[in-house]
């Protein structure tokens, strides 16, 4: 417990009909009680809310506002609560805190609240992490992926697989004691099982990183083509079919303006690209360069094609050799398809269907295309006039399937959060180590070593481990007031 | 009491700690009660909180929140109140509050749930106003005016007038069932009495409009002067020297940027304009009329004048006259005075005063601004040197008192309200007809009309009559969610 009282804005800076001042720490009454001249919150019971006028310690009136009281433990960090609910003006918040701060609480650092609440044992380490993370969504996949892990996420499971590592790692230290005698009390065999089985579940926790991370920050998504092949007119068109959550980011680490087009409930990041001044191998340095660059960090290329000619489809084959990546799934989209026969045909044929199936390029194209042996199976290729709003729609519905798969499985656990897949991936490391060390008859005291080091590993993700570096760098990427 | 139950975001836009969803009306309850799922706040009292987990209609877990329940009479609307504090993520707060309305609640209109306060008889409509003033308040003065009008302001002056009002035209209006009779139940000379005393008092608060206007709104400062004569490093060094809440704010009907200096709790908004470049009489007419433009709706023009040399007083002069009005508070600046002599001796033989009386022009210099008799009352000149910050805090308190006089007295009865000053005119001019009846004789009814078109006048103040266009007009301007 700390002896300490912490005070933030809780709610948004800016003008609304009410901002919330939190206290929380032993003196959160008190203090408060010395804004309220008179009236006293002593006795008030927790979870309650109460009506009073607060004072500056000369006597002026700052505001009439609605105090909540939270009593310790049954609160948010563990500690006493009060929520000061004011009229929602900079000005009156501002000297609120001002007054706290005169009566004796601290400025809270970011995340602080959320940082007692983990150390007054109100929440695991990974929950805490959370958090921030349900703050910050900004899609319905982030939101679910957040709320999973608030609500307890695979710490059960970790939990579980370390208390079994646990007891090996005990029975192999008692042999050390017993070192002269040279008898067996954890099962070798018992133990490989084990750790074949934890390294089984530590390999389907990482391999959902990928989708996690992309769910938690958008999925990455650039977008390639010639100059006037309609990049532009595409990226409208994917904003403007959708009229769902559309907003202007700008871009953390680059100058570039993303948009984002949220897709059932997932982000995609959408980066338009200056665009490939090419022909066939004269393609320009710099302008590959540069959309490489936004390429390495990419999931999806969505490539442009005018169909409507000038660019052959071996230039086209190329050009994709040059972009492709390995892991990269790549969108070939056959722009201005209503000025080019042979895909207008295919479409008007078939009024009943108003998304088209995937266009499969027949003939020669085909044939062409099918060459890049190694891009085929990445490869899909949908012909749309992003102009005439043809076809917008299924690439939309392919964008997704590409990205996303079949569906989001929120049941599923998904590891979304960075720290969590580093400790995964080394306590997977060193449990293969132990491995190796059973097969090749290690020494016990070798192979407890091991064992305590994945332990360490697991615990720093639910925090049953931790450091105050690990502490400081979770917790000061928070807002303050949480 | 309304039927339908109305739902907003209380605060703030943006992300934060928390953010919160108020739910007000007869269903208030019922409506979190679904969202909750199992659990029921049917049984609440009121002024408590309750943890909850929110779901929506399809079952899909949106956040975990704490609700605090007020029970009508006893909340801001009169009416029953759910309060749901969310985390501060957008996206959760946008999906609560879709949730909300899905379940029959509808949106509020801005300021709603302090029309309701006021149509429920929780406060009146002068207090109501008070409410976004204090929501807007910027500054200590500000906020005073404010929350003085929100704890009651003028209203019983106000009501004690309108009553002894009502008894005097109740007298009259009887009288006229009588009409035959020539009886006076009205006394003649108490009602002219207290018609005197009413616009007495109805004067000091109209005089109090231009002070409480600009506390409210801030005091509109232009500076102006030549090229070069230090327009920019004053306002630098004003802004600087106060280290106060500084800020930009866009000004609202025209293009250029304001500076707020907050002089002890007072905002003052400089507005810096365009050297005016001119000799004598030759002065610009493009330049003096942006500089007239801002100077139309200024309460004070800070004219920088160098000093050092290249105008002369006689130019200075003409200058001044050019630009002054009737009402204009004037502060000559006399900038550069490092670099004048005479000023500098001044200043270098009074180390002991940090900040020197204000210079008194001396010699020629005092007798020809003196001959500007029109100016003279309205002038005070300020030598500084803003390069080096020389006299600037001793400026800086010219500029408060020529704005404020002594000191803001708020426990006086200030109008800051345009409406209100409106209304208070109204009844003033309304009365002054009555008098006027009363010394000309004129007939019982007519007294009557000019008395209850009085009431009428003062009671829109309070609200004790009010139209529907009224309210309108006046709860449109509140922020959605007060």
């Amino acid at each position: 417990m700390f002896s300490d009282t912490i005070a933030a804005l809780a709610t948004p800076p800016g003008i609304g009909a009410i901002g919330v001042i939190r206290l929380s720490g032993p003196e959160a009454v008190p203090i408060a009680d010395q804004m309220l001249r008179g009236k006293s919150l002593a006795a008030a019971a927790g979870h309650t809310a109460h009506f009073g006028r607060l004072y500056t310690p000369e006597g002026r009136l700052l505001d009439e506002t609605v105090l909540t009281v939270f009593r310790a433990p049954h609160s948010y960090t563990g500690e006493d609560i009060v929520e000061i609910s004011c009229h929602g003006s900079p000005y009156i918040l501002q000297e609120v805190l001002q007054c706290c701060l005169l009566l004796g609480a601290r400025t809270a650092q970011p995340g602080e609240y959320t940082l007692r609440a983990f150390l007054n044992g109100k929440m695991d380490l990974s929950q805490a992490e959370a958090v921030a993370d349900l703050i910050a969504s900004q899609s319905e996949a982030a939101h679910a992926v957040a709320m999973k892990q608030l609500r307890g996420g695979f710490r059960k499971e970790i939990d579980q697989l370390r208390e079994d590592l646990i007891h090996f790692a005990s029975l192999v230290e008692l042999e050390l004691d017993f070192g002269e005698e040279d008898v067996e009390f954890a099962d070798r065999a018992d133990l490989k099982r084990l750790v074949e089985n934890i390294r089984r579940y530590l390999h389907s926790l990482l391999a959902s990183f990928a989708l996690g991370n992309a769910l938690k920050t958008g999925i990455q998504t650039v977008i390639a083509g010639r100059p006037n092949a309609g990049k532009s007119t595409l990226l409208n068109a994917l904003l403007n079919e959708e009229r769902a959550i559309v907003s202007d980011i700008a871009g953390t680490t680059r100058d570039t303006i993303e948009e984002v087009l949220n897709i059932r409930g997932v982000a995609f990041r959408l980066t338009d690209t200056a665009g490939i001044r090419a022909a066939q191998d004269q393609i320009e340095a710099i302008g590959v360069e540069r959309t490489l660059q936004k390429i390495e960090q990419a999931a999806i290329l969505l490539y442009v094609w005018d169909v409507s000619g000038g660019m052959t489809l071996a230039e086209l084959h190329t050009e994709l050799q040059q972009l492709w990546k390995p892991g990269l799934r790549l969108l070939v989209v056959c722009n201005k398809m209503d000025r080019n026969p042979l895909f207008l045909t295919e479409w008007v044929s078939r009024p009943d269907l108003p998304d088209i199936h995937p266009y499969l390029l027949r003939g020669d194209e085909a044939t062409a295309l099918a060459a890049s042996a190694a891009l085929l199976p990445h490869l899909t290729a949908i012909p749309v006039s992003a102009k005439n709003q043809m076809n917008v729609a299924y690439l939309i519905n392919c964008l997704f399937e590409t990205a996303i798969g079949e569906g989001i499985h929120t049941e599923n656990t998904i590891v979304s959060n960075a720290r969590h897949y580093d400790a995964l991936r080394r306590a997977d490391a060193t449990l293969a180590d132990v491995l190796e060390g059973l097969s090749t008859q290690r020494t016990g005291d070798l192979i407890a070593l091991d064992i305590r080091s994945a332990l360490r590993d697991l615990g720093e993700i639910t925090g049953n481990i931790g450091t105050e570096d690990l502490l400081d760098s979770i917790f000061s990427k928070f807002c303050i007031g949480k």
